[in-house]
């Protein structure tokens, strides 16, 4: 498959900026010390919708015919990407169809229908998502854009990457990304590899959902089984578009348990005053737990989202 | 009491902008279509030791005589101040003496004992503070650095709405923040007399200590008796300096109470994705109770401090 090129990112670039928000790139002494390298983290738990995934919606969205989108848009996804796409959707002023499963976190689904979007619920696994959504098309003749499995979205999300090597000064030892589909990694991978060569692209996973780290140790996509962890973003597996960017461009993938993540997010809480996700605090779970390998380092870490249910985080 | 001058702040802002960070400014368009005006939030909860009093604190440290600082700083301050002077201290290569009330919270302690300070806990009253610190300055002949009745650290926190003003771009109708002891609030005004003269300066204050607005009311100054509130970072009273300031250039006090503020707390952390303490949500909570005052209107909120205690928090 024909990766998306350097000129589609830029053209991406351009037809999203005055869509989305230009999110702050922090940075935290603290944070810095304590993992030995030199942190710069993209703030897209600030974007608009409270994630990345506006990126490729809208650049999707934006850039498809007018006659296409005439029965509107629809997709499947657990949030963030259902989000991007209704928002797009009611700033087009079409409908969007979203087909939901049953365990996405309510604070989404409530974001969804915020934006006059359908929801339908279906059951928690890829094969009910999917005929779900077909039944769905199929009735109402929507536009169904695919969380990652799609050449613009895959595009869109290349630009958080490229507006965080802009804003930080001076080229990256490391970029750091969470892996669930695979759009958002596979969209940093070539960013780097077009605007930043010498910048390694990494990425932490859910042991729990560890498709992507056995595939690339297989050499071939192998989907996840009944996967099973708290970031709740990252259930989703690998397609043949996002396993052969990631395979072929991306460093290293590296699993942390749940445990692991949600001590990452609280650190995150605790030190940056950032909201994050549990799916958004992976990679950085994955830099504590493998900090001796970037020790000097110039260190990206993109972080994904902010959509989180208070309630459901318990302190102790 | 002669104020502080533009000049001073002006001057202010070169010494300390090469120590502290320039913090972002956000903006949420669900915000501003819930509350009826264009909000601009100050991200002083993202500034160095989470909170806007290193604007004040290196502000003083940085100009004083190197001989009057030979054994030292001290101060007094229930958390934020606290930890600011620490770093500054630290920064400089001094010892600090700080004394923290017994009930100021765990993390911030931790904080300024990180920063290398000694620390010294005494009761919960302004008595017990003041005079713990007499005897911690005879004992150590430190340099009482005041965490809001000082000259050089009024100056300081000015720099604040300086930042906000020149990053949001066109003049503000209004700016709210936060009043305890009231350097942040007379900075504030301070800052929109001398560079935003159109710009009417408001200060969100909790009912359990709410001296600034009986203050203002009854034209004198008149402290709060036994203060209880959940917003722990502004339980001090104004002394006459900043009375005086308040009291002449700020346009109106709002009270708010505890389940306001941690309404507003929660909306905030919701929909900005930012860790926020109790006391920064106090303005967010008077704009939303006053919000028919605003409508249409392009208004600044300075987040003041981002040390919170998770555990302590409890979401229902």
């Amino acid at each position: 498959m024909p990766y998306p090129t350097r000129e589609e990112i830029l053209e991406a670039h351009k037809r999203i900026a005055p869509i989305i928000h230009r999110t702050p790139v922090l940075t935290s002494q603290s944070l810095n010390e304590m993992l030995g390298c030199e942190i710069h983290f993209k703030c897209e738990n600030f974007q608009k919708v409270g994630a990345f995934k506006i990126r490729g919606a809208t650049n999707a969205i934006w850039q498809i015919d007018a006659a296409e989108l005439q029965n509107g848009v629809a997709t499947h996804s657990s949030g963030n990407h259902a989000q991007a796409v209704a928002f797009g959707a009611k700033a087009k002023g079409i409908p969007a169809h979203i087909v939901m499963p049953s365990t996405a976190p309510k604070v989404k689904k409530a974001a969804v229908i915020g934006y006059g979007a359908t929801v339908y619920e279906c059951a928690p696994t890829l094969a009910a998502r999917e005929s779900t959504l077909e039944e769905v098309v199929a009735k109402t003749g929507a536009f169904f854009i695919h969380p990652f499995d799609n050449h613009m979205v895959v595009t869109g999300q290349a630009t958080a990457a490229i507006e965080l090597m802009e804003d930080a000064g001076g080229a990256f030892d490391a970029i750091m990304a969470p892996v669930g589909g695979g759009g958002l990694l596979s969209g940093t991978a070539l960013a780097c590899k077009y605007f930043s060569e010498g910048t390694k692209v990494y990425a932490g996973e859910p042991t729990g959902a560890d498709d992507a780290y056995q595939s690339m140790k297989a050499g071939k996509l192998i989907p996840s089984v009944n996967p099973d962890t708290i970031a709740d973003g990252l259930l989703t597996s690998l397609s043949p578009r996002t396993f052969e960017i990631i395979n072929n461009e991306v460093e290293e993938i590296f699993t942390v348990n749940d445990e692991e993540i949600m001590a990452a997010l609280r650190l995150v809480w605790e030190r940056l005053k950032v909201i994050i996700e549990p799916s958004c605090a992976v990679p950085v779970a994955a830099l504590i737990k493998n900090k001796e390998k970037f020790q000097g380092q110039k260190v990206g870490i993109i972080f994904s989202g902010g959509n989180v249910e208070l309630e459901k985080l318990k302190w102790s």
